[in-house]
This record gives structure tokens, sequence and C-alpha cells, in this order.
């Protein structure tokens, strides 16, 4: 077995990751200049901010993925490989995957992250990370195996253990889906399970800071916590959880609560691809680099987006992980490198913050735009649905996606609410 | 643990299995003169003449599932339990489940068919069946991923074991499958897989009998065997397969095909329970019925679809084990037992064959109808499609499947091919 990608007399570039940086800078490279290589676990693009609605049966998996193969069709000397990149070689210009060895002129690393229990993985064992599909998929069919199983028992505690969802994590991830949540609580669930009583059902969402949102201004906060709590979720700021054992969620402050499904929207670390001297990587396992996006200490080795730390006085910790700074820079160093085959000089990156947003629910959503402009309500809402079509990818994602907009905001319903596990 | 199903004054009717037969029955039973409990390993009822457009990438699991509590969202007194039938205690009028025992007033044994390798389970290990959505994507991501591994082996023979399909059985499922991937071959994989010679990749359909959808017109076997050469699809009939050990496919001439990917459209046999008396059991394990589908040997419980056999003079070997006949013996009976209560008579049951057809592939499909009529090519194409989207339950799942049919149709792709298992 190897990996079958041709010797050209082009130089050979490796893309490691076909997240949102990856794909920019596939999109944008000239591959009359280079050969492309693209490696990824999946043989898709996930667009991740809509995983929560995949999770909370609003979304199939299909309309927010795109394969990676179709994206690229037309673009020639093009390879995609799926597999996992297991070390880098630097010494040789090489990587170490699953499917074999492959050289490289120029290495683009964009692994993205991956969650973080902050070290202490022993204390989360049964925990719903959303991060990529299967994921999500995990998610949606444990909630509603547990609604059924919840019909079954006898003690009431034991019930309120099954129905209960803690969301750990206050950012726009957490945020949305204990939105999303308090939806079907209020407008599917009963419908479906009569024999409930959904006033049973809890929602808590944990936040390790003082605000919900925190990246976002404080008006942002304000109004996303005042929905949240008009919602009926219960927020609790300040606090950590620090342990979930499938029964039960503990907090550092001792509190305790009741819940078999603890989803994870909180930390966060580097997918760190070993190999590189330890000096290449900064906080939070990313790979430091310059504002050329090169990796300290390696000339023809990159790294882009959630996994890259651009340290400036700006930005002392790096850039925020947002898919935005991702496509920028995977833009930019395309640009750069078709420049530098023209040897041509490298264009610096500076990242232009076109705003951040949230959505909560139906007409609910915050938006933060440069120069302190903030929307909220029904106007940030449909800026965010816009803004979350025009982004996802291919044409047919987005229809699809309309129309099951379209649909759940008339209906009140959430079609897609199939167990895909059968119960014994 | 128990299964918290009231008891009320009301007799109690239990319905295993939510296919075609099952939720005919339920929708038509008075449920202000009985008390209704469909019991389901899944919670969705799955559209399984559609099952192979899954498996081909062509649609999405939630277009041809209904969730089964959706769809009795407004019916009263109706409960719906998801888990497994064990065994029936026709003593005590009672079922054992995996939730616990349930007792009834009346049975009805709705639980269809599984997969039979007659007999010889042992000969295949790794092979597909086509029985539900899981088996569907498990199919669809095997394909995909065989494909994506050919392009990584130095050898030809290996290549061509993980790009050849073979298909068992040449009825409607085996004659739609093998259309769908000779498409899925010429329009899509080739501009996915450039690297890839698809002349390579051959779709074998083997079939015991001597010809094709042998359950239909002689005019439809001859129309539907000319279409499937024409697709460059190899027919070999009066041919069993006697063995699949995930690399070869040997059949009983003696003939040996390469292949990794072996999609069992063959045998089938009911999906028994045991606790009834080996009296009340006909070929193929089907509970024998009487005219009004009442199991051989017990009053009070009844046996619909693909698991009864109610043997005439005109059907020897009881009905043909088609959706059609589901779907009316369970109106029927439910009618009947509406009746029951009234203390008026039950009516015999009459199969009203309303016809039969099979797709082959776009523009290709074979139509019977009685009276001997027979169409073909893009009339009976385009009234299989038409039947199929008025028997899908649910108007989202109706404007869903259009949609992506008249996408599939105007692109020629197949927009849904995701592996959604990592490779390693």
């Amino acid at each position: 077995m190897s990996v079958h990608i041709p010797d050209t007399n082009l130089p050979r570039i490796i893309v490691i990751g076909g997240g949102f940086g990856g794909i920019e800078f596939c999109k944008r490279l000239d591959t009359n200049r280079y050969q492309l290589v693209l490696i990824d676990r999946y043989n898709f693009h996930t667009f991740q901010p809509l995983l929560y609605q995949v999770a909370t049966a609003g979304l199939e998996p299909s309309s927010i993925a795109g394969p990676l193969r179709k994206l690229f069709e037309n673009k020639k000397n093009f390879y995609f490989r799926m597999g996992e990149v297991t070390r880098i070689h630097p010494e040789k210009d090489c990587i170490r995957t699953s499917l074999g060895e492959i050289r490289y002129n120029h290495l683009v690393i964009a692994s993205g992250t991956k969650t973080s229990f902050f070290g202490h993985d022993e204390n989360f064992k049964e925990v719903f990370p959303l991060k990529n599909l299967p994921h999500s998929l995990n998610l949606r069919n444990s909630v509603l195996r547990n609604l059924e199983e919840a019909l079954l028992v006898d003690d009431s505690k034991e019930r309120q253990k099954l129905m209960n969802i803690v969301i750990v994590g206050a950012g726009p991830t957490g945020v949305e889906m204990a939105g999303a949540l308090s939806e079907l609580r209020k407008h599917v669930l009963p419908k479906d399970y009569p024999e409930l009583d959904f006033s049973q059902m809890q929602i808590y969402l944990i936040e390790g800071m003082s605000r919900v949102l925190s990246s976002m201004s404080e008006k942002s906060s304000e109004d996303a916590l005042k929905a949240l709590k008009k919602m009926g979720i219960i927020v609790l700021l300040n606090r950590l959880v620090v342990k979930h054992d499938g029964e039960q969620a503990a907090l550092n402050d001792g509190t305790v609560l009741p819940c078999r499904t603890l989803v994870w929207a909180a930390g966060v670390t580097g997918s760190m691809i070993e190999g590189l001297q330890n000096v290449s990587i900064g906080k939070g396992n990313r790979f430091l680099v310059n504002e050329f996006n090169q990796v300290q200490g390696a000339q023809n080795i990159f790294a882009i987006g959630d996994i890259a730390q651009m340290i400036s006085a700006e930005n002392p910790n790096g850039h925020p992980q947002l898919a935005s700074v991702a496509m920028q820079q995977g833009v930019l160093l395309a640009e750069n490198l078709n420049r530098l085959s023209d040897k041509k000089n490298m264009q610096p990156f500076q990242y232009l913050d076109k705003g951040t947003m949230a959505t909560i629910g139906r007409n609910k959503a915050v938006v933060d735009l440069p120069g302190k402009i903030h929307l909220k309500g029904f106007i940030a809402w449909l800026a965010w649905m816009l803004l979350h079509l025009i982004l996802l990818i291919g044409f047919r994602n987005r229809v699809i996606v309309m129309i099951n907009w379209i649909w759940n905001y008339i209906t009140y319903d959430r079609s897609i609410r199939l167990i895909l596990k059968a119960m014994k």
C-alpha cells in the first residue's frame, strides 16, 4: 500500500485538514504552479457552526457537509487522500500518515482543534462533544433514547436524570445548543411524549466566565442571557463542571446536577501533530507562526486557522479561533505561495474583523459588527440565517437547509428525530 | 423498569412492528374502542422500497423515514414503545419484551422479514443486506471507503476486488440497486476519482431463477434484462452465490468473483417471535393465518404482511411479500376489529392486485398493471416516481425527496456521498 501520488516537476504542497482554512487555501492555490494534496480523516468538509442543528434534529448531516472530492472536482493537479497524519518529519520534508509516507515541498497544517477536558479526561467518561458529524448524531440518538427510557423508569429521580441536559460552555455553540434544546422541549417533545412532564426537564448552561458569549460585546452577553432565561434555561456563571460520571455532573462549588447527557461545548486544544520542535508550540497546543503563517523554526511549514497562533501587540494570545480567521489566513497563504512561485514577496496577515454573531432561538439572535454596532432580535436572527446560508458549501445544501428552516419555522417542528441505533 | 402503559377498561391491542402493515392498522383502528400499543425496535417507519437510494447516496435517511411518534401524534389511547419483543405467552395473553411484560387482549404480529442466507449464515460473513436504514448507511460507507482504499493499493487484482460489487438476487431491490450503482459508476464516481479506471469496476447481478424480476411478467423481465445489460451490468441467471469470505464470492457453478462488497437482496425469512405452537408456523417462517388473518390455533392473535401466510386455492404459498399486501391486510384487520367491538362479523381478506413495478435507472422502469397491461421506459419511470412519492409518509418527506430527485436528474449527481466512519 502506498499513497500513489505521482511525482511531477511541480513543487508539492500538502494540506492537512479540510476545514474552513484548508478548503479556502485549496480553492485559491494556483495548481498550475503547484501539485496540491489534501488529507483529511473524513471525505467531507463539515460546516461546524450548524452541528448543533443536526444534534437537535433540525437538519440532516448531508445538509451541512460538502464532499471534498466534489468540491475540488474540476481542480487539476489536486489529490485528495482520506487518512490520518501521524507525524511530521521536517528534516526530510515528509509526513507519516495512516496511508504511508508522503514528501512535500511545502506543508500547510490546518488540523484545527479537538475537545479538551483541561487535562482531566478521566473525569469525563460519558460526554458529548460537538466537533464533528458523528458527535452530533451520537448526541441526537442519545437525547431521544433517554426520553424513550424515561417512559419506563419507576423512580422520578431516575426519570429526571434521563430528561435533564447539562451544557458546558456558554460560547456560541453552547448558547445555540441550549436555545435549540429549549425549543425542542417547548414545541416538539411534549407532542411526541405526551406521557412525560416536560416541566421536569431542566436545561443547564454552565459557564466558567462571568458572562455568556464572553467573546462578544457586553451588550450581546446581556441580551443573550435575558433571552436564555426567558426560554427557561438555567444559566450558571462563574462555575466549572469538574466531573461527570454518566449519572450526574459535579460543579466546582459543590453543586450536583442529575443528568445522563452532558454536552461539552467548552475547552478545545490544538489537534497537534508530532514531529516539530517544542519551540514551535504555543499555548493551547497551537503552532506559533509569524505574520506569513510560517511555523516558528521551519521554513516551508505553515499553520493556519485554529491550530495557528500568530502573536502580535494587538493579539498577545493570537487571533480568536474563528472560522473567519481561518478562511482569511487560508486565502492569504494561497496567494502568498502563488506569489512566492513568481519570486515575489509574501504579504503579512491582517485580520479583518467582520463581526461575530450567535443565535439563541426563533427570532432571537445577537450580532456585533465593527464600530460597536450591536443588533438583536428578529433583524439579528435574519442576518444570522442569511450569513450561514451564504457560507454553506454547495448550492444544493443552501436550498435544502433553507427549505428545512422555513419548514421548521412554520410548523414549529424538527423532523429528523430518528434514533439510528436500535434499542434492545 | 416497566412498560408503564395504563390499565383502562378498553381492551388492549398490541401491534408488533411499525412497517407498512403495522402503521396502516394503527391508522385505521378506532381508539375509542381500543387502547393501542405499538412496539418497534426503531422509533421510525422505514420506507423500504427506497433504501437502495440511501445506499447509493441519492437520498438522506430522514427522507425515507417517518418518526412513529410524530405519525400518531394526535391519536388518543395510543402508546409507542421502542423495544424488542422476545416471546409470546398465548396462555396468559402477554408478550415478553426487552422493556418488560405487557398483557394484551388482541395481538397483531406485523414483524415482517429479515435476511436469510438459506441456513448457511457461516458462509456469509461480510455481506450487506438492505432491510433497514443502518444497513443502507453501512453499504454507502463501505462502497465509498473501498474506493478510497482502491487508490492506495499497488496490485491491480486487489484494486478490482475493492471496486467490484456483487448483488445477490434480481428481485426489485437487486435490480434497482444494480441500476443505481451503474449510474453512480457512469456519472458520479469518475469525477470523484479521476485516478481510478472505472471500466475496471464490474457490477454483477446474480439470480437463482431463470429471469430477473421473476415475480413480474415475462415482458417486464425481458425489458429489464435488456436495460441492465445496456447499462453494463453483468447479469448471471440460474446461479446461486454459495459463499462470500470478504474477498470473493463463490457461485454454485464454480465461478469465483473477486469482490469486497456483496449486497444481499435475495432470501428473507419471517422475523419469527417464539411462543406459539409449531402448527402455527408455515414455510419461510411465516405464521399460518385464516382469511381474517387470525393465526392458526390462536383466537386473539393475528398476523399481517410479510410474516403472515394466508393459504388459498389461488395462493397455495400465501400472498407475495409486498408492501401492498401488508397495507391492505392492515386496513382490513383494523376495520374487522372495529367491527368486532360492535359484535359484527369480520370480513375475509381479498387481495386487490394493483400491479407491480421496478425502476432500473434514469427514464427506465417496468410496470405491470392488472389486465396484463405492461408499461416501460419513461412513462413507467414517471409512474414509479409518482407512486413512490404518494406512498412516502409525511408531506415534508415528499417535498424533500422530490427536490432531491429533480436535483439528481438535472445534475446527474448524487450528493450525499459522505463516509460517516473515520478512516484511520
